[in-house]
């Protein structure tokens, strides 16, 4: 049984929900592939039709959907309609996808012998919702919409964190489905751990799509990859996404990147893969270490998802106030109930972080940044290189001064080769649902790097090349 | 030491080559990295104009290549000038990609925030060179054009098979990337199975690309996968490209279908990786099966290219010879030397033949084929979907036959979800060097079945994409 509790008291929330046995795991994956041709071969207008009324189903019950997830989440209500907008924003960005077509990237060679190549759907995916986006990042979201758009059917193992959110969503996603004529079977819910287990172990599985920690996405790779015939697997992870601040924006701005930072650090309690877990400031006194400080302070903590993630960030922030090379800079509000983060910040000079490598770097998931002062761009720049692969890297720039600009470019270098996604002075939380958008970074930020798990490109997981040789042209498939 | 053969006596030719220690390797890989940056820095136009000049350096030694590639492989120097044009082709498709500019995959998105995405090379990369083509998928071949192309250094790992040939092979690219002014050191070779590993080992090193066989691939597909910071591994495996005769084109073409079966089975001593290791005829008695039989039996084997091949097709065909499916069709003639292959062609029921799988399925490098008689399309199509991942898969139809016509469809079908290229009345062996080429296929024909080895989109295996959020024009990459 999972049962969902409300984050603000720790107590459980509605009835419990059952745990999918593997006969019922295995069935919805044989059903998925016995329609997945079926699926795959609707025109792509007909399938953007139906993702289409999918979102259309989704927005006219946000309120129900919005205060169900907020009572097993404490997102916010507020928060919560904005992300349901965000996942019906996605399919509709999907069923664009489709309606443009370069998604299946067709190309002619002509001459002897003529090639026509194609891109089709890999079959039946397997998509593992995160605890921190119920709706965007879950059963209704980015990957489930990437992955029927590419013409692949979905089965979802929902998040422990939100039983019940999760069964509403499907039920209204299955619904508009079947409202829309799509074949029945293109898109189950699974619940529990074994569930997913058993559905990555299915032989009709083609791929599975993940975001979440990095403990459990590498246990679940692995899984895809000792299979008797390996699937992939596109694992989103945590991430620490570096955020510098150059001298002459710190000189400039600092009051304005203090409380950037603070609000970036501490929204939703923290609980973003685009944390800006590592903030670099210079070491010369100019105000936004105690800008930065006095902001974080006034930070006010939140319910966290789970009891679960509570202690694991208890636990890491534990483990960064007592490492040797940190000390403590601002403590900000306890939030409400029994699992509420408090906002913190430490600080830490450059050399004594660099000594801290690689722990210092692993992902805090929760509202917990370390302040790294740096002596010189030189200096800053060497240790940039070795944090590792992220999401996102960030750089604050005073455009105006000379140095600020050169330095830039030396940070930029860094990051383009670290991180998938560069910011120039702005935060790394929002990731904006976008057709050039790259959410994806090098490992660990991501067990499969020439990916994105936003944005258009995101179908791209699920498709797979293939070309005609000679092919009359009434033998080739619809799209050539 | 890594001694060269000669096929056509089995024994030494030319003196040993040194195997390259570990610390040997590790220099290379750390002086890749140190250059990466410059030449991926370089403008795409430049890099192009590089390789053309690696083109004709080749160009202009290619019978004297040729010449020294026979003596480590008797493929015949009228097939290995050949292939050292093959191979300057693909040199030259490169920097036609490079000029063309579309594999950058540039993407806009303006707004809040304004989103630009372009791919950046990976980093330094290993190419281990294949056995059967000694210069199209070896030092110079496609992996390495690619690679170079997409702005990624590239450490060779030689293949034992043609030792000297590698070196000289390398001699030829280095001399002219030095003299078109290239970064000393973003290409480099060694020799030896330990210093491959020592490779893959190498934490600078960002991807691999690999063709062969599934053993050894998934060996090193291993290493990439359990290093400390994993890579991908694009491996090119192997497969048995099923070819299905359609009842009205055995009965139209026998004569032609039996000799391109028996040409293509037996191209290089059938040391092809698109080598038609099942062949599918119908079982009415239509003399198709005798013309196969006749024009097998007809056709000559060769030596092959090394010993140990020779051993391990002698053993594949003993295991089919002995299985209790299958019964001799035809045996061809005997090449030359201590390792020559004969040629041979093996016959089955469909019952008996899908009652076997998979180990009837297994590659069987070398000139053995299995022709498998079917009754009906329906059956023959159930087969077809389980026979795994293919390279190719091949249909000969009558067009002016509706039943064949029909029939097609279904067996296309399959193919389009099983294959990586499907061929209409043609053999899977001979893969166009051409932009719309997917030379790849699901798994256990390659380990990554999104990617191709040949044709234009091969570059892609060396890109990640990374995307500027609000990054003003004097800070973005060259390039945005």
């Amino acid at each position: 049984m999972i049962q969902g509790y409300d984050p603000r008291t720790g107590e459980p929330v509605g009835e419990p929900v059952l745990e999918t046995p593997a006969e019922g795991v295995d069935a919805l994956v044989e059903l998925a592939a016995s329609v997945a041709g079926e699926w795959a071969g609707l025109a792509p207008s007909v399938r953007a039709d139906v993702l289409a009324a999918v979102a259309d189903a989704l927005d006219s019950q946000a309120d129900e959907l919005a205060a169900l997830a907020d009572s097993e989440t404490a997102l916010g209500e507020v928060r919560l309609t904005g992300e349901v907008g965000r996942t019906t924003g996605q399919l509709r960005l999907f069923a664009g996808v489709l309606r443009d077509g370069g998604y299946l990237d067709v190309a002619h060679s002509p001459g002897e012998p003529d090639l026509r190549r194609i891109n089709r759907p890999v079959g039946p995916v397997a998509v593992f919702a995160a605890s921190n986006f119920p709706f965007a990042f879950s059963v209704a979201g980015g990957d489930t919409a990437s992955a029927l758009a590419a013409g692949c059917p979905v089965i979802v193992k929902a998040h422990e964190g939100h039983p019940r959110t999760s069964m509403l969503t499907a039920q209204v996603v299955s619904g508009a489905l079947v409202s829309a004529g799509a074949p029945a079977g293109i898109f189950g819910l699974v619940h529990g751990v074994d569930a997913g287990v058993t559905l990555l172990r299915n032989p009709l599985l083609a791929a599975a799509g993940f975001t979440g920690s990095a403990r459990g996405g590498l246990a679940l790779q692995r899984i895809c990859a000792e299979r008797e015939v390996p699937v992939p697997f596109f694992g989103e992870l945590g991430s620490v996404n570096p955020v510098v601040v150059l001298p002459g924006a710190a000189s400039a701005r600092a009051g304005t990147i203090a409380s950037g930072y603070a609000g970036s650090l501490t929204l939703g309690a923290g609980q973003f893969c685009t944390n800006p877990g590592l903030l670099f400031v210079p070491s010369q006194d100019n105000g936004l270490l105690e800008a930065v400080a006095a902001a974080v302070s006034a930070a006010a903590g939140g319910p966290m998802l789970s009891e679960r993630i509570h202690s694991g960030f208890e636990t890491a922030v534990a483990g960064l106030a007592g490492h040797p090379a940190v000390r403590p800079l601002a403590t900000g509000r306890r939030g409400e109930g029994p699992w509420a983060a408090t906002p913190r910040a430490f600080q830490a000079g450059l050399d004594d972080f660099a000594a801290g490598l690689p722990t210092l770097t692993e992902e805090r998931f929760g509202p917990a940044g370390l302040v790294i002062s740096y002596p010189d761009v030189g200096s800053l720049v060497a240790v940039l290189g070795r944090l590792g692969g992220n999401l996102a890297g960030c750089v604050h720039v005073d455009e105006a001064a000379a140095g600020d600009v050169a330095a830039a470019r030396r940070v930029l270098e860094v990051f383009g080769r670290t991180a998938g996604r560069v910011v120039v002075n702005g935060w790394p939380t929002g990731v904006a649902v976008a057709w050039a958008q790259h959410h994806g970074g090098p490992w660990p930020a991501t067990t499969a790097p020439a990916y994105t798990s936003v944005g258009a490109a995101a179908i791209r997981r699920w498709l797979v090349p293939v070309v005609y040789q000679d092919c009359p042209p009434a033998l080739l498939p619809p799209g050539l």
